[in-house]
């Protein structure tokens, strides 16, 4: 069992050769092509594959695996490259595994609210080719990421207190193994008890166990009605209040986003709104007529107990298009505050009883720091990102960035939580992973990886640190 | 890596020998305790365990599994014995370790909807502890299973529709490992992304990855209003279309259970009720009292299109409670109209639009055969039971009963449904699980098994064939 080591010039130059052969000049070595390959969307260093591969097939990704497999040539999948945490850099060189021309719906099954799309799929791209049909791909991570990269970060965003994350939605995936084999982990019942849940192994393990090929998502309903609520409140207590009352009375809501007053300050200079600057929730309802109307009432007559201000609220689609935009742009009214500089963004996840003590200190630590720094929160699920901005080339700024977001992590375990809501480990939070779950957990998860990738090709240097992603 | 084999004597000796001088006399060899804990509750051949432990911690556990694996012998977890595929019995003899001494809910968190339980608690032990908080855990396999065995075997039930299954309601897990550590899967907050989902790796995996030791577990806030809706049909077909309706209009059904002619003819026997013996519907509500009343009348409406006759509904308590006492003890209705008899109960799910063939084709089936077999289904997730009655001694009719549940799974694989939606592989659907997911897939499930539990250890025999438990 090789651990990866820097590749020799010959066995990389003879596996391309092969996968040239194979896929002809959907292979390149084109410098900006390899430049955009090797990052993600956030503030990681660059680290490029020496290639870049465009399979338009499972059996093609199949074949360029073997190919990889035979020659000790390391295989980082690739969708959007909107992750977050390095997750898509190539630290060990390699083939990025380019699968955004897996692009097609294979088929939607209205009655069964299930689908089947390729890895390539973007989460925009289905909703509209769900639209006609009543249905909806729930899943939203603010991004416009791949259904398969989604898959491999256990994505969620948004959406996740009502319709759960990439972890509740996948029904089955194919999946190219190390050795180039193809497998399906499961059928398309909604549930099952058969075996060994390889679906869930699979969602998360970000590219190091397997390559995803296919994917079978369940689907929903568009409700009858959807009105979005926008709600500043005093303090922040009031606002993680709010939530806490509204999700122990089981009122349904489907989308409850916190954004800091800074952040609303930022989405007011750069999408040209006119919101409170305070901390604000916007609180999406879904259903019937009725219980949309009722589900409003009530959430505004809890608010009001915590000090919650005025209550707008918007039915109409370009309202609530305009408000969802503004906040999907979060991230780059927060890269605006400051023009020119690269976001850390943190993502940590604590229990929902701890998010106003660790948000209250998370504010008194940037503070301290004097940074500007936006907080966005899916508050219903307790996770929080803080955009932390760093001029890269500022030695001393990145070191005071990432102890910040250092001492958030440690700061979200001790309450139990965790160092990532939902951006996954990457390169970024390796030892951090560790600190959480324990040397003998992650240990478990190391011999999983040597049992399904036993030369550590697969996304070497991703979740475990580099020269041990082979287990002894 | 050796597969298990018969025990030599002298190896079992002293392993109980030292088992017996950590916890004393909560060991035994006592032969009606070894027959109790070497059987589940419907028909499979009894297979006794040589001892039977009852660890009352975590710690006594971890000693008990170090003993065993320096022995070689075998430990199969034990909870309720309400497992319907052998889960719990012992083909290589071995300890069961009982651990319904272990019962204690060790925290609530009302704010953050969670809970930690050991795993001898059972769901309506903890239902009635979180009474007074106005929570529940809506998971309902019908028995009063140990939660620790519904981890095990990735249980459901009436509520999964809308509540989801063991899967989804699991937040983290501590394990033993074969070689005694002590893990934990996951911290406490509601998501993350943190490495592999080993929590969802454990639920489901039958004790032959770990023994659970504490579960962390989502609750849920008791609806403001609850309803039970009772609806008799011409047809199967209109039953089934009625929920797929419902669903595809997103109205937030919490149970669905449907039940056949048959079964309505049994349970009016059994528990004397006055039910109208046609394929009927029992489907229940939560919510508030407007959005339950909104949610009933919209469903009685599509029923009336489908066939369905008359649509009572049930809001008080002991009504409720009636129907539903009524329902859960289908089992034991069923098993009346032959008494003496046991059961060999299928479990087939398969996509909902694929429902009422798999229905039809097996009542045929059914009839063909000349057997009462009455049927129920969670009819939301495509899931139904067929109980099947046998005399354990009519060798021809063990054999005409195994044959029809053959072809009931080979139909629901052909609609590409699962051999189990939650009742586990246990001993009676090895070859099932191959059919249903392929020799590859499976084989990634060994390899899991060998990287976990090298020596073959935990609850041997079970998920994949006796010898080759252990991979090569």
């Amino acid at each position: 069992m090789g651990a990866v080591v820097d590749l020799e010039p010959s066995a990389l130059d003879a596996a391309l050769d092969a996968i040239r052969s194979t896929i002809g000049d959907r292979l390149t070595i084109n410098p900006s092509v390899r430049q955009t390959h090797g990052r993600g969307e956030a503030f990681h260093p660059d680290m490029l594959p020496d290639a870049v591969a465009f399979p338009i097939s499972g059996e093609e990704v199949s074949a360029i695996v073997r190919i990889c497999a035979r020659h000790g040539v390391p295989v980082i999948p690739f969708g959007a490259g909107t992750s977050l945490e390095g997750n898509v850099t190539a630290p060990y060189g390699g083939v990025s595994l380019d699968l955004t021309r897996m692009d097609a719906v294979l088929a939607i099954n209205a009655s069964d609210l299930d689908c089947v799309v390729q890895p390539g799929v973007t989460r925009e791209q289905l909703n509209t080719e769900l639209r006609d049909q009543g249905l909806f791909f729930p899943i939203d991570p603010g991004a416009n990421a791949t259904i398969g990269g989604m898959c491999a970060t256990r994505a969620s965003g948004t959406n996740a207190v009502r319709y759960g994350t990439m972890r509740e939605n996948v029904l089955w995936l194919s999946v190219v193994l190390a050795d180039g084999t193809m497998i399906r982990t499961a059928r398309r019942a909604r549930k099952s008890a058969a075996g060994y849940d390889l679906t869930r192994l699979f969602v998360g393990s970000e590219g190091t166990l397997g390559i995803i090929i296919e994917i079978g998502l369940k689907l929903h309903g568009v409700p009858e009605a959807i009105a979005v609520a926008v709600c500043p409140f005093e303090t922040v207590k009031g606002a993680v209040e709010t939530v806490v009352m509204a999700m122990q009375m089981g009122i349904p809501l489907a989308r409850i986003e916190f954004l800091d007053a800074v952040q609303v300050a930022a989405i007011n200079a750069y999408s040209h709104t006119d919101l409170t600057e305070q901390p604000t929730l916007m609180i999406e309802f879904h259903g019937s007529d009725a219980a949309v109307r009722e589900q409003t009432e009530l959430v505004k007559t809890i608010a009001s107990e915590f000090d919650g201000g005025c209550f707008e609220w918007a039915t109409l689609v370009e309202e609530r298009s305009a408000l969802w935009k503004a906040r999907h742009n979060a991230y780059f009214a927060a890269q605006a505050i400051r023009p020119g500089s690269q976001l850390v963004v943190t993502d940590v996840c604590v229990p929902i009883s701890r998010l106003t003590d660790c948000l209250t200190q998370t504010h008194a630590d940037i503070a301290r720091e004097g940074l500007v720094a936006p907080i966005v929160g899916h508050v219903g699920d307790g996770n929080f990102h803080v955009f932390l901005s760093v001029d890269p080339d500022d030695r001393d700024e990145v070191e005071r960035v990432r102890r910040l977001n250092d001492r958030l992590v440690d700061r979200a375990l001790a309450m139990d939580g965790t160092c990532t809501g939902e951006h996954g480990i990457g390169i970024g939070k390796q030892d951090k992973l560790i600190d959480e779950l324990g040397e003998e957990t992650v240990a478990v998860m190391r011999r999983i990886k040597a049992a399904l990738d036993p030369a550590g090709l697969f996304n070497p240097g991703k979740i475990f640190a580099g020269q041990k992603n082979s287990a002894a």
